[in-house]
């Protein structure tokens, strides 16, 4: 079967040994990804299966990963990852939704026979996908091994971006704006709201004439009017009505690497409490941004923002961006890094952030964001999208 | 704030009621509902809020569910459900992606101030988002307590789907075949795949001139050549070309809930072997709908299709449906019963199943499936999309 990989062997061969270089420091002997991003990450493994148990098994006495997953979803993993076939484990379908038989039985059984159940065992803890139940099940069927908490992991190991995969982040940045102008074209008063989001998803998904787009992690996040009041809602099969707040939170996504862009804009008759804010973000968007230097920790950067807006009024009592890149549903973040006080994490060239100090209050609320990419001399964004609120 | 329910304050009050039979069945006290799609069941709850932790409370000695959830999504929570001021909890934004706080540990603190700590707690252990740290956390914290499984005890309460859900399951089905026929009408030798899903997209969430669709709970599933080994994997910004067989698997969604559809495409000079299996599966899948009477066992459908399709000499070893209905991402599926060999679940009027036996070779596939509610009498396709495959 001819191989789909999208970096070359030497570079999934490279991230799997620099997480084993992190696995030794812990003392881990095996680590079982099992976030989709991670898996994708360590072996280009794809494809929509994350909703049934799947994953990646690192051992440090392994040369390259073992793939486990459905029997159905076996030559996803010979297609879109350069695995040997003896490293590939496909099950059978009656572990799928079986309240008498569970996937992690089966990977026990892997575990035991390449001799790896009495060893040292991390598992991604608080992972999507990774349910108590694997937990509990695995823990049964290895009664000798010894289980430790193997979290984000693979998350540090990817927070430092490769050239390449910086490049596929630009891409997507041009992805991100073209959907953004698409929104800022049609949103209007009397618009219907789905309408508009159906023309956002077209500009996702096909992308430029170069290259294609993929689904995003989060679907478009577009809500309207006291909708805005807080983030998660999205668009209505409503009319956009004059006087509405409307926040568009979108991303461009090029081969699973995203680039989330926000911007609010404002239709008509907006009440002068959204304009003040608009300014108010955008200020210490800017400010934070441009104060970004390599070395600086994550919360010296969330400082400027902070005191940049403090004349404001307007409080902000969540983070303001976090890392970003490679990501499959439900989230771009890669949550290891956060812009919040007490996060010492140093700024550091190749690192990712998405920053985005959106405001909610009561009634309505504001979002502007920047991508940027940590550079040797500070922060360069991804996207050139006007800063201010979007006016119609 | 006014509120945006989708059923009626007595619909969700009567699903708590059936969901706290089903505890008291099982000597549960207390039910943390993970799981999106039970949690708007339950509440209306909404927004794509699921990639951080969140639930719903249902306590026997509560009146009404006890929504948690981060801080930005609480207006989340008062829009889009009737719970009371009271009964809504938001934590501090420092809960996410913190390593040294886990929002269990707010959850734990709810439950003590309810004076809920000693009782026996059920958690939908192998649900989505439910990890295991939230399990190892609550544990931790509340060490009186006493945990139990309950994974699927809402899921089984609503496989019987109401008049109005049955409604809305119509509504997406209308969606799903406009995004099929735009499919096929598209796909052609030369066309850019990325171009065609960009436009399959837009007919899901545009919807009809009445009313709008949802983001679905899976992407359009749309491989072609060589992908059709396999199921999850979508398209890509090549182009479809002479001989290619293409997957479609797409939903139609209204209000989270989905009609999904398969059909397999081919184009050209396609191999005899992919017409062979599309005569063998479009009429096994029609002998076992048609076949379906109420009261019938899961596992006697599958039989139906497993004696028809015996003489093709292909093989299917995977089940051929399941449940589904409301949903987030990443599945459409329900998780419970499921068509195949060994599910005794007995067919009932206003259960909603998608048959879709689908059969991957080495080299290629072809799904086709049908989405189909219950009735009195049999079995009532929800599309009427000619079952064959789609040949240009």
């Amino acid at each position: 079967m001819k191989k789909e990989l999208v970096f070359s062997v030497e570079e999934y061969q490279q991230r799997v040994a620099n997480t084993k270089v992190s696995m030794q420091k812990k003392g881990i002997d095996v680590l079982i990804v099992t976030d989709p991003a991670n898996m994708n990450y360590l072996t280009g493994f794809d494809g929509w299966s994350f909703y049934v148990h799947q994953g990646v098994i690192v051992a440090l006495d392994e040369d390259e990963p073992i793939w486990f997953g459905r029997g159905q979803d076996g030559n996803a993993a010979r297609l879109t990852t350069s695995l040997e076939e003896r490293d590939i484990y496909a099950y059978t379908d009656d572990y799928v939704n079986n309240p008498v038989k569970h996937p992690y039985e089966y990977v026990a059984a892997i575990l035991q026979e390449r001799g790896l159940d009495k060893k040292v065992i991390a598992t991604e803890t608080d992972a999507y996908y990774f349910s108590a139940k694997c937990q509990q099940t695995i823990e049964r069927c290895l009664p000798n091994a010894t289980f430790v908490d193997g979290y984000n992991i693979v998350n540090w190991v990817k927070i430092i971006k490769s050239a390449k995969e910086i490049e596929f982040i630009k891409k997507a940045s041009v992805i991100v704006q073209n959907a953004m102008n698409v929104a800022y074209d049609e949103i209007d008063i009397g618009v219907r709201q789905c309408d508009v989001a159906a023309d956002v998803f077209h500009a996702q998904i096909s992308g430029t004439k170069e290259y294609g787009g993929e689904y995003s992690a989060i679907a478009p996040l577009m809500p309207a009017g006291v909708r805005t009041s807080t983030p998660h809602l999205s668009w209505s099969d409503k009319n956009y009505e004059d006087g509405d707040t409307v926040i568009l939170e979108l991303s461009g996504n090029y081969r699973h690497y995203h680039c989330p862009l926000a911007r609010t804009m404002i239709l008509g008759n907006a009440p002068q409490k959204v304009k003040d804010l608009g300014a108010t973000v955008s200020e210490g968007l800017t400010a934070a941004l441009e104060g970004i230097r390599p070395g600086m920790l994550c919360e010296d950067v969330e400082m400027i923002w902070r005191k940049t807006i403090a004349k404001s009024g307007f409080v902000k009592d969540s983070r303001i961006g976090y890392s970003m890149g490679l990501n499959f549903p439900p989230d771009w973040g890669e949550h290891t890094a956060s812009l919040r006080p007490g996060d010492k994490t140093v700024l550091r060239p190749g690192m990712t952030f998405h920053m985005i100090p959106g405001i909610w209050l009561d009634d309505c609320g504001v979002d502007t964001s920047e991508p940027f990419v940590v550079t040797e001399t500070g922060a360069e964004p991804f996207c050139h999208f006007r800063r201010e609120l979007l006016v119609k």
